[in-house]
């Protein structure tokens, strides 16, 4: 289960735990800006009753190329949701470099399935978000692990590929998750107050509000 | 470039060299036992004329499940060549992993192509060596980045996939690469000696045998 510490990997996570899985949490420390995040998926992983917490370092600042990985400024007040090309926090190839520390995981855990909460509809451009790549590195890993040369499936579950997130929010209110322990934005301030201007937070905001819960988040700006 | 500071890798990097390509020499610190093979990476992107080497880390310590970054002793005299199975010494989805940070490093550096020194011969038995795997790989990182899901192809370049040992080593003697600052021991001991016998010892010594190359490498055992 891949658990970003946000708001989709929260709902996904406790979609699991609903289905009766249990689950190992895994979270990357890649050197982004937002480490608050880190935090709060210690919290969420503790409170949706994960089996564990696996927190693995990865150095994406030696990579950098994106806003949430180097010294670049993160866009604010853009139109998102109406924007058709890919945004500066784009980290390169992320999902696919996260897909493939989980898909090694499973393989010690001898679990079934890699779970994570992409979306490819309030998906803010990210190529790796699409149902397509996510079927693509499904036949990629059956090729690339020693579980798979033996012919066992690694299944890839997107559960909230095709919902809005006003839906993502409705489904985790009803599945009890806590909202306040989760965390959108990519660049909150020195207190760690969301700056509710990223594009994160624009999606998040907009999707308290369209599915009628209360936000729980404190915005700065 | 994948540069691991091994035989194949070096030889993989001259070729691109002499084929007239500027390279960038990556390097994953995953905790492998064998960590001298940092240094010696640093040597040979130096030596074979890389524009430059970036070594990014990656905690495959919190994955575990191998030989090379547990603490499960590296098996010794095994008959590799002829071994159907998966050896203990095999990282979970590691060619995946090193695979996909490469693809993320290669769109911020704007290149073509990432190359890499996998052999399906004398392979050890490692199911991300083979090239069904890698065109597996191609197809899945054409829908996994942003350069790829604007119609830019990332070639994956492994010329040295249907070489024997013997064959890898001839062509970096006639490339002029200088086989003593690579290192292929998994288990090195404390003054950093070859082991001699484990896989990547074993067929390391029989290559340059077969190939009629004297081998610089001071073995321990």
């Amino acid at each position: 289960m891949l658990l970003s510490g946000g708001l989709d990997s929260a709902v996904t996570l406790a979609m699991a735990r609903a289905a009766g899985f249990a689950c190992v949490a895994l979270t990357f420390d890649y050197g982004q800006r937002h480490r608050a995040e880190l935090e709060s998926a210690a919290r969420l992983a503790e409170s949706l009753g994960a089996e564990r917490h696996a927190v693995v370092p990865v150095g994406l600042r030696a990579v950098g190329g994106s806003a949430l990985t180097a010294d670049i400024d993160v866009p604010k007040d853009r139109d998102a949701a109406h924007a058709a090309d890919v945004p500066i926090t784009y980290v390169p190839a992320r999902n696919l470099i996260f897909l493939s520390i989980a898909a090694g995981l499973a393989e010690v855990e001898g679990a079934g399935a890699v779970w994570l909460g992409v979306n490819a509809v309030d998906y803010s451009g990210y190529p790796d978000c699409r149902p397509a790549f996510l079927d693509a590195f499904r036949r990629c890993v059956a090729l690339a692990t020693r579980a798979g040369s033996q012919g066992a499936t690694l299944d890839i579950r997107a559960p909230l590929i095709e919902m809005s997130k006003a839906d993502i929010i409705r489904a985790g209110a009803d599945l009890g998750v806590d909202f306040a322990l989760t965390r959108s934005c990519y660049d909150p301030d020195p207190e760690g107050r969301a700056c509710g201007r990223c594009d994160s937070c624009l999606i998040r905001r907009r999707g308290f509000a369209d599915a009628g819960v209360p936000d729980p988040t404190v915005y700065a700006g």
